[in-house]
């Protein structure tokens, strides 16, 4: 059935969705009211319509400046991510209250990615004019997400402002027998003292 | 943001999709292209559109008869399953080249469902008018399955056909270790001579 294999196909083409999930989502679809099917298929449309990125801070929002942006009350740091999702994950936590500017994106000169596709520049300028007291590199501790973070602290020599980058080391509830090398000798690096 | 919880709330409520998967769903279709989000849209309402059930077997299908029903040259043996995607299931398994029956149900006396509901009866027809050699019971080895099966064993008595349901047993690659009783005790009951 046509209209079968292109739902499987569609939802194959989500991430973490395999065929066999797919063809369970597909079925059950089939199998359940229409009313899912239309709430879903609108949900889908209208989030791609009401979605911009912040003009500030570029996370995603329905409106021109995102809640945080406009946010008087919080504190003045900004913490720097590489995607939007981050500052959802971020602030979640509850252990921060202060803004945000995502990158959307690493530095990656492999992939035709340098600071002027991420906009450093802009970055830079906000620091700057915002007045902020502390940058907090978030970006993930990977190859790329590590050499993005040098080189923004590069970037803001000379300005007067606290740079600081997001600890690494072992997750909380991890064992060491399972941990790699490099997590374990960054949790040794990055020790805090009592 | 509402549209984000709209779509992360639709997610959800598809089955195996908690709400982080979900959340990472929703963020995937923010980031990516919106030809993705349109074509699963697309795909969601047109399956409710196009997909009816066989008016002779009642497994899904596009037209008015399925193409499993409408071959003219499968065995003539039926295959009795609970849902649509058995049939899929068992086809795919390349086993079998028979024809089918979708119960869409099992009796469930506290469900309210019946042998009406089942419509058991254009079952016992479909096997007295065309003519099957074999009849193989395929409902699920749960409690309400095998009740089903004996149900319909009961109703073809006096008809020449043979009746037969599917061995439940160990699981191919399964370990006793890990096995319960009942399906262990299933696995002896139907054992097969060498």
């Amino acid at each position: 059935m046509e209209s079968l294999d292109n739902l499987i196909s569609s939802f194959s083409s989500l991430p973490s969705i395999g065929k066999k999930s797919a063809t369970r989502l597909a079925y059950f679809i089939l199998k359940s009211d229409k009313r899912i099917a239309e709430k879903l298929a609108h949900d889908l449309l209208n989030i791609k319509v009401m979605v911009k990125n912040c003009s500030q801070c570029g996370t995603y929002t329905e409106g021109d400046i995102c809640n945080i942006c406009s946010s008087l009350n919080r504190d003045k740091i900004i913490c720097v991510v590489e995607q939007s999702q981050d500052v959802y994950f971020i602030d979640s936590t509850g252990e921060y209250s202060g803004y945000f500017h995502v990158l959307n994106g690493v530095l990656s000169p492999l992939n035709g990615v340098g600071p002027k596709e991420l906009k450093l520049d802009k970055l830079v300028n906000r620091i700057k004019e915002e007045g902020f007291k502390e940058v907090i590199i978030a970006t993930n501790p990977t190859l790329e997400g590590d050499t993005t973070a040098l080189y923004i602290l590069k970037l803001l020599e000379g300005i007067d402002v606290k740079v600081s980058r997001i600890a690494s080391g072992m997750p909380v509830g991890g064992d060491m027998e399972y941990i790699d090398k490099q997590t374990l000798s960054r949790s040794l690096k990055g020790r805090i003292s009592y």
